[in-house]
């Protein structure tokens, strides 16, 4: 069996910084120990660096159909990507369909994703709610899938009702499956969309001028309360507000199952962003907030109010009709554009999977604002164990899967969109000076990222069938 | 004109407690001085007294129909104990009726009402949204109506979806109206009770376990939200729930225009009541909780998180079959009976118009939680001010309305459903015993009640039209 | 006897504002009504106008000797400069002296107060404790004096330890006195002082920097509990922390017995003004700190966390060795040269007692962080109540004092040392401008300021005896 | 070497929980695996056991005099009995003698330690500060003893000033120590002491009712405070009130560099233990509160807000005229009878280091307050790391010290004195029903507990010194 014998590194876990050696032997992670030696394990020397577990997104969209374009990375482009990040595994979210199942559903994202190149799972979308999908649901669990992502907003589109998503709470809590929440409040940005078109307003900036950040606060209060009832747990997804913290810090207080997921994005931009000229490159949904919105969410990670970093990744081109070079070939996705005339038009999404890691380490460990410990766990380890992939992923133990970052902490990285492998023409990280970045990325204990090579290919990454998770 | 000269009381305000005599000239108050005398009025010896604005309760529901029975005090009846418990105003709520106006609508109400004690005024419930409806809405401010409730519980029947509670807060912002609020979460509720019928669970206290209290404080946080975004102030009647106080209080603090009410029933009652065998006397919506919850609500006075003190009343006979006596005729009203096998038909509803002011005295003052001074205020003035009576009503300054308090601090009353003058056959504070209640009550200059003695009379009442409000 | 009518103004009240006739009969308010007539009255026409209490400034320091000098306003200029800012009551705090007994501390301040041109009251500097000097304390009661004032800070010089400072809180308690709180931490200034001496450090801004604001917060906290204990009320003077504002309301929301003051120096001016090169202007203590210091302080009046706004009155020369012309004649006095090589040598102080309500009035109504009644109540009314004046001060009442400020809410005044009668060179809001500002001022019914006319003289102003006060 | 393989078991580490086998070497653990096998080791089979770090109690008070008698358990006996318990490392506290050295002092701890039967350290009280004690601290940090004990009460004993722990955390933050704090107000307790004695109260309740709750929350914020100046870190012992949790978590929201330590006898026992006749036995320093504090302080472990749990442990007899048998021999020592008559005399302290993980586990980790990480991290880990023992101590890592706990979670205890190896005469958990009991315990690689069987001896303990820790 293939073996390879990590030394004299700096083994960094959620809550344990040690020196020590790492063996691994064929995809697993063998033995941790001191002095190991192995007769025939190749050696890497790890001095002066980093082992931590490959990154895990929680938060993927590749190959998502949305306003007459399609998110402009896919199942393999985004995950190479993601691997020169230091990401290893991604969760991407999978459409329902009408007058679907879940098994045709998933069927249709499985092969989507036959191209994958690092491990992944899946959630499910749950946008339509009757009692045949109420009884569909737990065929879900079967196909490794336990976790369903509601939203109170998008009306007509993506939203279920209050009565629905009580409901699935309850399949949920008696099936062991986790609700995802994405929190804003639709009726009001409704009412607020059509008053701003009614009143000719077209810019980016009404993007976030129509999704008011009260919605969030509330949605969080509204949907952990309906967990309390149900004794469910809950997860929102792209915290991006100060209030929505309050109440997710709130509710944890009264001890109510609820967990928190923010995005680099929501660490750093705000909705002067949006007034640019090219402000459309920051429209996702919802929206950047205030400098004070950054500031809480930043506390929230230093005070572990909030259990992970996912990034939502959801690319589109900024200029869709001039073509850049991937692999060598030009490629074209209609992209931000389709919206210069209409805010609700421009598609909704940014890039970030390859970006998390290294920007998060960057402005959150290097400056003294979160430990590595806690980089280890926003990254990894807590998804891990919320989604139910512990400690096969997100750990650093025996019979764990290899899947390792070995990080250089020294390096310094001039970061943007020629750095970056991930498929569109800007970066929101452009000329932001890096200064830690992976040097080697290991998949089941096959190198598939040293420095700037892509040693991976297609198909390599495997579907991971998920079992019930924690509440952290 | 007839004059009317209290001497030697003690003047209690919202804000001040002073020595002093006050002139009453026709309807109205003339004077507030020291050592006043007057050629030709009856005077009055306070002595040992205390002089207080008449009452205001900002919630009352007087010959209202639900569930095949009507409440049992009709607007003479109501009006007359509101009298004897010191409350000289009384604000009810108009249905809307399917395919009517409001112009129609309030017309039915002004009819019933004709039969007035005291002085009175509206507000109208909105419980149908649509262009029409909302078109029509500026048609109450020149009725004098300028109060719009709304409900977030209640589906099929009473509720607005958030949509239209937002445009009705925009529509209340354009026109100096305020929006009230009755906070649940309407759907959980449903779910819950589906579920507990389907169960068998037919006794009282299913009424509160299937309104969980998370409700309450997601739908004022989510309301609240949306008056922020539309900069239109929001009233939440009725508080019941710490978790409501916390949120009413997070969003004060975050200069959103919001105030809330409680009433004497939250600050006393448990869930526990509800699971007597008896349990049906204290069914009403919201539903009693916990000592913890009563306990935030009377932090909630002592620190003026709170901003009034209404009651809600809206009385069912206990055993709606045997008749009492009232006014020295039988009367038997259909009541909780009905809903001896389901809780679900139990008519939702409490007596409390006059024991209001007087159980606070004894609770709140007398045992030290609150000071006289803000007991008027949360009695009277502060409603006064809110739903734009003040400085008519709710104060005592020359020109205001001569409706006064004289209070007995001394008086020993050994309270029940003997004592009131609430028409039913049971009172939630049987065998209290209050020190401290009304000697005297003027209304417009013209003593109404003395002691035991009812010296008001039907149609004395007048509609009071009111203004815009202000934002305390 | 003398009577003046103000006719047709708008009375506003710590909490009520409404059209009204005030007629006042020799000293005192005789009568509150409308369309009030007198024989033989002079009438004044208050249309458009404010009618208020006179201010009461609970905190100055006239006359006081203070590193080789003194403060530059004694007890008939700083008088006069309260009269042109509206304010009619000045409470003034008494040094003890060692060996002294409190009668002869108190004839001393008496004396010095002969001159006085408004009504003034006096607190008690407790900067001494032995058994004797307890047992002295209540004659403090029969002088009038139910204050007493201690400090945490100022080792060896003012501060009493904690066991003092717990026992003068018995004693308050059992005497219905009010225990007064400079809150600092002194032995972390005294190690700070010595250090920054050490390292050669002498600017102004090392005053700040010598005092950290921890200091503020702690020591409320801790002498709020030892008040808690005692079951003794506590005023903690000049707040000027965020931290401060937190445990301030901590305390409160737990049941402990304590209020607050702020200044408007600590709602405007931060640590930033130190380090201008006129530094020395803005040294006071204690000093002031960052804009987020300011916002909380402004939040704690708009919210009522804090219940009064004085002054600390204490001016200084900023270049003591020009002479200023004052009522004609040239002024020098020593002032904050004094420290021009050594930021401990600075005379701690600044000039206010003019400033107070003109600038809160702009600053704080006209733009809308709080209501004239709020006004009222910060710089009248509530001292009054604390302090036992009430409701012979601080209250448009009949029997009241008829100290009277006829406001002109739309004067715009360019201000400044200029402008200020205070007796110093400089002025913390040169060319700040104002909108509102005293019209006519009453002192006891007597007309003391007209516009820019200075119709009071030297020792009109009378001493009041003090009694209990309340807990706000 | 000597080898011993643990296989099959659960390790649980502060984070971490999966299956996994261990190889201890020597005195080491070497690896940690899957399906590891090794020549000659010996096996243990872990089947349905969990392998966790040896227990590190950071607060203990072995042989120490008080009172005219001693701590009942000496550093043989007291060691003994932690090992039952799961402890294998405690940290005892050095008195600071007068007119001695540090080094003197250590040396006389170090003798009375020969004794040791599992590892230990110390912390150095401070009790004297003078220049010359401030120059003597550096040569601690070569003793390897980088903490720093200070006290804010019992005036004239072990007290020192605020600005002595104000220099003390300027010197610590020079040389990596860390200062811990009793936290109590000294100055209040010596008057409510004075006091309660004059009145003739002799009762062990007022031992409690003599030291308020306000004193630690005010101590901890003041010294907090300090510390955030001082930029050097704290960690507060024995937290024991609900407001002590507030400030704690005020601070460390602040991001103050403060960490709190609470003891299992705060969360159990209340105030009207010590109104029981045997009250004596619970008296301790700082006392017992009330439940609404044991509820804040297990609010604070399931929140982390709390860092670790100690014990204080500090036995006595509570009838020291009668002997015991300890290991066959008659033993009595001078116990709570000497404060018969004087609550002032009762020695101060409990028995605990035995107890702390069983009932942390019963009463937490069955009940669900907290999880098998946070009781590792809060017994051991957090310990290791805040006080410079990680990762050789507190861990389960290849080159950590083999102190290793296997924990049988189904065992069933019927707990008290006579189950205990404490040297005393009674237990604070008599009769407790325990679910989860150490099974074996290992030091340094030897086994010296197997279920009741003691394979330890004196003088195997080793003296550990400690480098500079983690602000965690």
């Amino acid at each position: 069996m293939n073996a390879i014998l990590i030394k004299h590194g700096t083994i960094v876990t959620a809550s344990e910084t040690f020196q020590g050696d790492l063996l691994i032997e064929g995809e697993r992670i063998a033995l941790i120990g001191q002095n190991l030696s192995h007769p025939s394990a190749e050696v890497i020397d790890a001095r002066g660096k980093l082992i931590m577990p490959g990154g895990i997104d929680p938060h993927t969209h590749f190959d998502l159909e949305m306003f007459d374009t399609v998110s402009s990375d896919d199942h393999y482009t985004g995950h190479k990507a993601a691997a020169f990040g230091g990401t290893t595994t991604v969760m991407d979210f999978v459409v329902q369909n009408p007058g679907s199942t879940f098994q045709r559903d998933v069927d249709i994202w499985r092969r989507k994703a036959e191209k994958a190149a690092i491990d992944y799972s899946f959630h499910m979308n749950l946008t339509r709610f009757d009692p045949q999908v109420a009884a569909d649901i737990p065929s879900l669990v079967e196909m490794g899938i336990t976790t369903l992502k509601v939203f109170t907003a998008y009306n007509g589109r993506l939203r279920l009702d209050d009565a629905s998503i009580f409901r699935a709470l309850r399949i949920a809590k008696e099936h062991g499956m986790l609700v995802m929440l994405h929190a804003e409040n639709g009726d009001v940005i409704e009412v607020l969309v059509e008053e701003a078109l009614a009143a000719g307003h077209t810019e980016p900036v009404w993007h976030a001028l129509t999704r008011p950040p009260q919605g969030a606060a509330e949605a969080i209060l509204r949907v952990a309360g309906m967990a309390a009832v149900a004794e469910a747990p809950l997860y929102v997804v792209h915290m991006n507000t100060a209030g929505g913290v309050d109440m997710l810090q709130y509710a944890r207080q009264h001890g109510y199952p609820v967990m928190g997921e923010t995005c680099p994005q929501y660490l750093f931009f705000t909705i002067e962003h949006l007034r640019r000229p090219d402000g459309a490159k920051w429209i996702c949904s919802p929206p950047m907030r205030t400098a004070a919105d950054n500031a809480r969410l930043w506390e929230a990670l230093e005070q572990n109010i909030i259990q992970t970093v996912g990034t939502d990744h959801c690319p589109f081109f900024y200029d869709g009709t001039t073509p850049i070079l991937y692999e060598g070939q030009p490629v074209a996705i209609p992209g931000k554009e389709l919206g210069a005339h209409d805010f609700t038009k421009i598609p909704n999404g940014l890039p970030g999977v390859q970006d998390r890691m290294p920007v998060l380490w960057t402005e959150g460990v290097v400056k003294g604002r979160i430990t590595p410990n806690q980089f280890v766990a926003y990254t990894s380890t807590n998804a891990a164990k919320i989604f139910g992939l512990y400690p096969r992923k997100g750990a650093l133990l025996p019979g764990s899967d290899a899947d390792i970052v070995i990080w250089d902490p020294e390096k310094q990285v001039e970061y943007g969109v020629k750095h970056s492998q991930q498929r569109t023409d800007y970066n929101l990280y452009e000329n932001w000076r890096l200064t830690g970045y992976p040097e080697k990325v290991f998949l089941r204990g096959r190198l598939i990222v040293e420095n700037e090579r892509w040693l991976g290919h297609r198909g390599m990454g495997q579907f991971i069938k998920r079992h019930a998770g924690e509440v952290l």
